[in-house]
């Protein structure tokens, strides 16, 4: 059986002896690192890691870690850090509309137990998917979306998130623009799918434009939701090859399959704490 | 030995019989077809066909192939037209700045005798790659061009294309933005290689554009030139992944194995007569 | 709304004359061509051809389109030929044991009617995945096997997919392998997904082998199946890159998303009567 | 410009304290670590690691910088390391038969100083690409091989290369196998591309094989010799997916393409120093 282990992610303007550091103090309280990988941008300066190790017989309690932590190292080295433990399981909203493939991809996922969370709710604009959540017993919130409700709608919807102690929202295919406000609520928490290589085709009907343009690649890109429409943080991004055989709806069809993964692989991601954030770019351990 | 071969490739608005009036056209006449293929585009109702045929023992003789195409055919379709064989050499010319990949990659190709070619020049705005040129025995043209000096530059280029029957032009790393004047001398026979997936990051610097954006993709496009920047016909894409750890150069000398790759691969097609435009789009045979 | 098509799938020995021939019956009788794409293998001198084409108008009546197609043409060039009606659905059976991916993806595709068929049943030889048949109201039927019962369970499978008149088999990581004499029931008419880019890594534990050999990239073929393990023609392959950093386990996982991909593409192909059978090899039209 | 890095390739037993020792080393001794990769592969229960940083402030020589590290942290941990500085130029001999798509590429990456090395010389069993050699000032030697001749000549060959003071041997589509005996003498030190996706299609005319059993993806593989045919430690692989359309010729044409790639890429990582091997497996650095 897989043990226990706590994750560090960490970034901090980088200088000689944080490796050292961080090492040894797992190495002086008996911490048996079962990952370690780091980097450095040299364009920003900045230092990241990732560090995960056996925190059984590990000789700080685990409440006691970070603020141990913090008091030895992060200060002293400017570090924004975030720990978590293999055996929290987050809790994951799943917002949709009508089109069901990314949902089928999450759902075998966490069926299957591909993934360790949860996921208490599905909330959606429309009542298409209604039946599938019903048939996975998941509960299933509809809140329909005009332009003068939407910002009451976002509102409860925020409430509702709150209640249920949701920590990621993942968009998949959710056809609205959600509003600043909302998102400010869930900084680098939401995960979005958009149907295209960004940035080429940013925006609505991305297949559409792609066709016009005669690309001879379509994608799709799975990235954290910022104001910014579109472009955020991108975490995943995915291409099949297509030919002027193919029309809008061939690009459709074919664009499911590389959304479904390129989203599920960002989420993966995302629950297995591998993501840092550093001036709207990623840093994707493997 | 291969045969002798006459190429047609051809578009018009769709209707029934087309593809029975051309192989008619060719069995009557004792024309052994060796490549067919067609596609229609429902979305603009163009039908777009490519044939091939051995003309050894074609009744027509070569000479007269269009015209009686013409008459018999093409005119009652309302086709635009182009015939080819597949003895006649294409004569390429080749644009470079500094950059040596692309032009390797396509010196290789002519060497091995890969395609059936002729590159009775290099033109450049820089006298860095006329050694290699050189040591290929080709003859190499240095146009320093300066915003002053640009169009009486073109102008002397040109006249230098068509005294030597250049049918093909390929911009190899060619880092200067040719003319619409210039263009319009070469529509649709002038093939750039840009280093991004376009439409995104058009202009210059794309690979610090993709870097500063955090894409996990990069790419590279080989494309008519029409007048818009960056925006013409798109024969052929490639891509590869990257991940944080690689920096704008790192961005840069992986980007150089697509790029000679996906240009070298529209040059074959446009050699091989296997490219109609339409739209502003490619359709590109196999 | 889409028309009704018919759609031929032929072979026969290349000569003149065969494209000129078929457009022909289709022109005289009133036939609007919506796909045609031909292939001539010169290695075995065999041409392979699929046409499509709106029936509504066509002056030859359904029922009597093949008899005579065969009269009149397919005797003359001594075609194999096979004759569909874009309104026939196909009636699948997928056999499955305990993993759940591939079997989720069909259901999907199923549901969202991205495939026009039906699934009278799903059979397998472990109970594992009868709930999720049941939530999707799908008829399971239990057929464990042992060396002592396997041929007495085929013969009751046989008789069951017989009664329900069923056109595919899919085999869906089902992880029994079945008899020549089964296969010989279902000629090219049973698909399979093998988790290795065959003809590497024939056989069990193909991840266990590609990470012993030390491989850089994992992949799946989807394949008729025939009476050699694993050596029947393959449709579709796809790929992923691996590096050390992967275990078996992570092998698995990301071969998982790579296996239900090749496997419905493959299905899809079949389902649109776009592949031919010859040699052991297919030919797959797009 | 780039600063004087040393590199150290590192792999012992894993056991608790290994990073923390090793970056303590470089920590005391005032060096900065400009690059860092560890790995353990559980199967095995062997740690791998990967570190480099800058010497011209270490304050141990760099004449006793081996001795050091071997003394103070190599022995305690039994470690097999190897220690490379950045300013080393390895001295690469090339080996060909006919075919020049490789070694255009190397020479392209040689002559535009991707590469930081030497290439003192090219060997061939064919004077083919002598002219080649010849144009880039390149000595190039010829070795005619018969069954009889073999011995005779390797011995020669070895002769040539030890007195050249060569370091790394590349096989750039050199199509003669070398004896155990040759070998032996350059441990991990041959890089050969097949041109298959290794293990399919061990051995001669690959891409025949791959025709005949209907592939619908074909590949390269870069390999380290060794005395088992085309089964040495994979570096790198690529692929390139084709159709039923491709006949033999196409797959060569296109393998080339993939081949030149998957060589160059493989060189380049032995060249950084960023690849170890274990068990007849590599683990390659990013």
């Amino acid at each position: 059986m897989k043990k226990n282990t706590a994750v560090l992610l960490i970034h901090c303007p980088d200088q000689k002896g944080i490796v050292r550091a961080v090492t040894d103090f797992l190495y002086l309280n008996n911490g048996n690192i079962v990952y370690l990988d780091q980097h450095t941008d040299r364009s920003c300066g900045q230092f990241f890691m990732r560090i995960a190790w056996e925190i059984d017989a590990f000789q700080i309690s685990r409440e006691k870690i970070g603020e141990y932590f913090d008091t030895l190292i992060g200060k002293k080295f400017e570090m924004v850090w975030k720990l978590s433990f293999s055996d929290q399981k987050k809790r994951m909203a799943i917002f949709v509309t009508k089109l069901s493939h990314c949902l089928y991809d999450i759902l075998y996922r966490f069926h299957s137990k591909e993934w360790n969370m949860e996921i208490p709710m599905i909330i959606s604009n429309h009542e298409n998917l209604k039946p599938l959540a019903d048939q996975f017993g998941i509960p299933f919130y509809h809140f329909p979306i005009t332009k003068e409700t939407k910002a009451a709608q976002e509102e409860k919807q925020l409430k509702l998130l709150k209640e249920n102690n949701i920590d990621l929202i993942v968009l998949a295919r959710y056809m609205q623009i959600v509003s600043g406000n909302f998102i400010s609520h869930y900084p680098f928490k939401i995960i979005n799918i958009h149907h295209s290589f960004l940035p080429a085709f940013i925006g609505s009907k991305p297949y559409h434009a792609a066709h016009k343009r005669g690309v001879k690649i379509i994608g799709a890109t799975s990235h954290y939701v910022t104001e910014d429409l579109d472009a955020g943080p991108i975490i995943e991004q995915g291409i099949t090859h297509v030919t002027h055989k193919e029309d809008v709806a061939d690009f459709v069809r074919q664009g499911k399959d590389i959304e479904k993964i390129v989203l599920s692989k960002g989420i993966s991601k995302d629950l297995e704490h591998k993501i840092l954030v550093y001036n709207n770019r990623t840093v994707v351990f493997d």
